[in-house]
């Protein structure tokens, strides 16, 4: 019988609920599957023995989340196409001897939002937050056909480097920074808008921007996930915006990274359902 | 929901039935349960770094076999009551910050002989071998009531070593070591006859003792597994001896093995079908 040995390598990870979700999908499948929270803040954070020793204990594979997603890179044996593209890994396979390192936060962004927003135009595009998260649901929008992303951030030099790199990516005028103060023209003539800030978390409440620049003609995606019912989705479901919740980005990754790790097929709808439960707790 | 993550340290454990036997269990149970070997061969066998890594690495208990029993008892903060009279640790069970010896072989035995052979009369018992399964096996015995072992080995200095510790855990007359030339007049006059040496392995074919020695007024215990049925059972069987099986012993001791690990009471007798079908194999 093929069992399983996952963890998660990251920092301030103790609220991850990626144990639950695999674990009790793997309950559905009668696999043997334990998934560990690996706290680089508790194991200290050299990145390269934390992996060595968890295959040495018995590890089948990883995830790796902030601050290890680039870290990470240089003591792998070899990157998935998409992972060596956006220059992080988030899924780490130990493959017999090699370790083989992927990138499922773009793929499951992607599942999320063909499966939650169906059609959505995407000539036009707004993103606020240019982070980790924010560089895989970029890469995700454009590879899947976005026209133009516009990055907004706090600090205008990350807003800089992820156009730079989108633009090297996909092509010229695919991507450019914008300050926060041109937010009204853009949304005014943007299909949608994707927000990549930690705004609108439990410990971060509010706005990400004046609810006023939402209306009608916009699609609004959030991928913040606790709570999945941010102010901005509600602000922009008063305003008579279709919406995405961050929920199907953290259960499409954990999907995908599930698929990788024991070549089952899992239920997607059953691990949304599960991770509603979860958050609701 | 609880998650169980299990070692077994140990030297040359390859074909250890324990990962299914546990596995398959838990997933009866419908809990998320690993069980990894951690050879000595492989990882190297300093017994103390391997309890602390498992440790910091998830893991919630250690299973323990030959050779380092003894050696494991120096790192941990607290032993059972059996498992300190025995100086034996098989099971380590990491509790909050602690980390706690138990001794599940002898219990195992106990419960597979009260099981196989209710009602076995013992007031003079002959054992076969004085190794680590030999101590466990007679202690076993004497706790449950037999009034004399009589202990063999080909090493004569091991047996005397082991007659000696039984009586003074189990008073003066409890047991003796004997040359193996006795054998003919011990087993004259016995109710039973234990074997726990290695021999009637599939490596160790063959018999431990002339078959001619073999007589209806016994008793036959092997603690052998593999087979199931050893040339010493078969031979016991058709000089009409009552016999138990070294199935039995396998599977109590992964029986309270697993309680001490969960807390959950696993179905004795589905995990001994599930020997047999491995054993199969």
């Amino acid at each position: 019988m093929d069992s399983f040995l996952i963890g998660l390598i990251g920092s301030g990870i103790g609220p991850s609920l990626s144990p639950p979700l695999h674990e009790r999908e793997a309950v559905h499948h009668g696999l043997p599957y334990v998934y560990r929270l690996l706290d680089t803040d508790r194991m200290g954070g050299d990145v390269g023995e934390l992996i060595r020793t968890a295959r040495r204990f018995g590890y089948d594979g990883l995830n790796v989340t902030h601050p290890c997603k680039q870290d990470v890179i240089p003591h792998l044996d070899e990157l998935s196409p998409d992972a060596r593209m956006l220059g992080a890994v988030n899924t780490v396979v130990f493959d017999g001897d090699r370790t083989i390192g992927h990138n499922t936060d773009w793929t499951g962004f992607a599942e999320s939002f063909a499966r939650g927003l169906p059609d959505a135009p995407a000539r036009r595009i707004v993103q606020l937050g240019a982070g980790g998260a924010g560089a895989a649901v970029a890469h995700a929008l454009l590879t899947m056909g976005a026209d133009r992303i516009t990055v907004v951030d706090s600090e205008p030099a990350r807003a800089r480097t992820l156009a730079g790199e989108l633009t090297a990516r996909f092509g010229d005028g695919r991507a450019r920074p914008a300050p926060a103060a041109e937010l009204p023209r853009l949304l005014e003539r943007a299909d949608g808008l994707v927000h990549a800030t930690p705004t609108g978390m439990a410990r971060h409440p509010g706005m990400p921007l004046p609810a006023g620049l939402l209306h009608s003609g916009l699609w609004v995606a959030d991928i913040v996930y606790r709570p999945l019912e941010t102010e901005l989705l509600r602000q922009a479901r008063a305003a008579g915006c279709r919406t995405l919740d961050g929920g199907g980005m953290v259960v499409f990754q954990a999907v995908h990274a599930f698929r990788l790790f024991t070549g089952r097929e899992p239920d997607a709808e059953r691990m949304l359902a599960h991770l509603t439960d979860l958050i609701a707790v």
